[in-house]
């Protein structure tokens, strides 16, 4: 078998492997402490050495890059998509709850995310991010002018609806998806001009939930 | 100035130093650590003997009640007022706005409420707690009946309205009440039956808040 495989050179294949092992090992300790986790403590889980780690990723941003550039590229997607819905309430909503699933999904990037508060610079996805950044202006002025988002709405609105998942990540982790979906539609509700919200999906929390809670 | 004092005798007074010490250091530690930190850590913050914790408050139920007592009385009262509302709409949105106020400001009463999850026993608040939650039963019904809750709202939405603003909590804590107030006025314009939420508060949060959440 092996003299009919046509295998990559040792060398490249072995860089694949350390590379493949550093970003696996940053994304398991950014979902687990935020992407403020040295570069030291990266190398020991993915039982590598710093020097090998510099040599792939010169920078902590190349590094947060890496590790998040399918759920960046997600984002971007869901935003060009909204944009390019000849309704431009409809493709808002849409987004809104396509963005919050994925923090649901991805608990990693929706840390980083959140840590990124306390100063994170991922230079490396500033391009996308400026990209997606304008188009959801454009978005929320095509919604206001069709006379479907409220007046009122401002684009920083959007860090309420980061926030209130993120509060439903922490609290009901076994249920964040499907609770996510619940809060967004009651937030896309309150978004709107004229009540016109997308169905409420059905609540998967019982009072013994809020009980449990309050308890 | 000692002679014209009636003070309380010395062991009283030592006893009630000792208790409001403990009480100090518990409510610390719970804000830090949520309140299944042991006794012993608390009785250690309180500079006294775990004899004398036990003296003072012989199971943990005892101790997180005293914390969260002024709190939890709080939060009966707004149901109380709620429900004593002649406008039940209006009783349920006053409600819910104190509601996610006490939990910015009281973020040790935050933290417990949340943690509790994990299995704390607050039995010594059970009555007052039921007594509450029957109390928003009955709010819910009568906001219902009047046409202006939406029918498809359930009890356990509240937990959703509790999840945002930890949320908020945790991601802009110098704006939590600010955001809340806004938060809670957008649920409560998803909420309604015929999109009668409160006016909107100002948003203390600009495109920059978004943009470093992003980074």
């Amino acid at each position: 078998m092996g003299s009919l495989a046509s295998p990559l050179p040792p060398l490249r294949s072995d860089a694949q492997r350390n590379r493949d092992r550093i970003v696996e090992a940053a994304r398991e300790l950014f979902a687990e402490r935020g992407p403020d986790v040295p570069m030291a403590t990266i190398a020991r889980r993915a039982g590598i050495g710093t020097a090998t780690l510099y040599r792939r990723f010169p920078t902590k941003d190349s590094l947060v890059g890496a590790v998040f550039a399918d759920q960046f590229a997600e984002c971007v997607t869901a935003v060009d998509d909204a944009l390019a819905d000849p309704d431009p309430w409809r493709g808002f909503c849409t987004m809104l709850s396509e963005l919050a699933v994925l923090q649901t999904v991805h608990r990693g990037f929706s840390a980083a995310f959140l840590s990124g508060l306390s100063g994170t610079d991922m230079a490396a996805l500033d391009e996308d991010r400026s990209r997606a950044v304008r188009a959801f202006h454009e978005l929320i002025e095509r919604a206001k002018a069709a006379g479907r988002l409220r007046p009122d709405f401002v684009p920083a609105d959007l860090a309420l609806v980061v926030a209130a998942v993120a509060g439903l990540v922490t609290l009901f982790p076994g249920d964040a998806t499907e609770t996510a979906r619940r809060m967004v539609a009651y937030l896309l509700a309150g978004f709107s001009a004229d009540h016109g919200g997308p169905p409420l999906p059905p609540s998967p929390l019982t009072i013994h939930h809020l009980l449990a809670a309050v308890r």
